[in-house]
């Protein structure tokens, strides 16, 4: 086992189309069943946007133009940090990866808050529809110490 | 060798004091000889703005409030993330720690840009200065591919 002293990157974004975001329920542990942005460790050679857009087209099989910065968690008790994209689906074109039970376009109205998989994609989200409604595209930087809900 | 699979991600800011801000001249390779904004590898327990004033505690002896987002560089062929934030120091008083030859105050006319250390901090000032004199507070994305000069 590898003991990082450094802490991990992890990038995702909120794909929309139209009106409707992107969501992936998860096929694999933690949290199997339940449901998250498309996000996933950075890996070397890639910027930022470009990994955020890998783990879009890995878990959901769809293509997005990745967008301006939505947040930043630190998420201190994992050692990692969560960096959060707004994206755009080139075409309404997706399924889910091999990581995915389910990949579907939902409205703000459907978002399955209480079965989300991680703190980070609920705060994600939660700036997201916030900004969203204001008609602005800001940044978010948040501190997660506790762990996720069992 | 540890082989990392994933990139590490280096934290530093621009401490400001009225119009000066303060740099630091290494006294460790690589670059030893050379001018840098206070920065360093992110650690675990931290957060991005947490790592970012304890480098410039470390380099430069100076307490900041670390204050918005200004410059992402992706350094993809040292598989690196470097994330600088403006900072504002809280008293004019500093002075070289351990990694550091010398550490001052200079104004945007007195930068020494030929012998500044690593290109990511070549583009946080460009952009910091460009943003100061257009009288805001972006962040800027870019991807730097090539080496630094030898």
């Amino acid at each position: 086992m590898v003991h990082y002293k450094n802490p991990l990157l992890v990038l995702g974004c909120v794909p929309e189309w139209r009106d409707k975001i992107l969501l992936c329920r998860r096929a694999i542990e933690p949290r199997l069943g339940f449901w998250t942005v498309p996000a996933g460790f950075m890996e070397n050679g890639e910027t930022m946007q470009q990994a955020a857009a890998r783990e879009c087209y890995e878990e959901a099989l769809a293509t997005v133009e990745v967008g301006s910065l939505l947040a930043v968690v630190n998420v201190t008790r994992a050692n990692q940090v969560h960096v959060m994209f707004r994206a755009k689906l080139l075409e309404p074109q997706f399924a889910p990866g091999p990581e995915s039970l389910e990949v579907g376009l939902y409205d703000e109205s459907e978002i399955p808050w209480s079965e989300l998989a991680f703190p980070s994609g609920e705060y994600t989200l939660r700036q997201y529809f916030a900004d969203r409604s204001a008609g602005r595209e800001e940044h978010h930087f948040t501190e997660l110490t506790s762990r996720a809900k069992p």
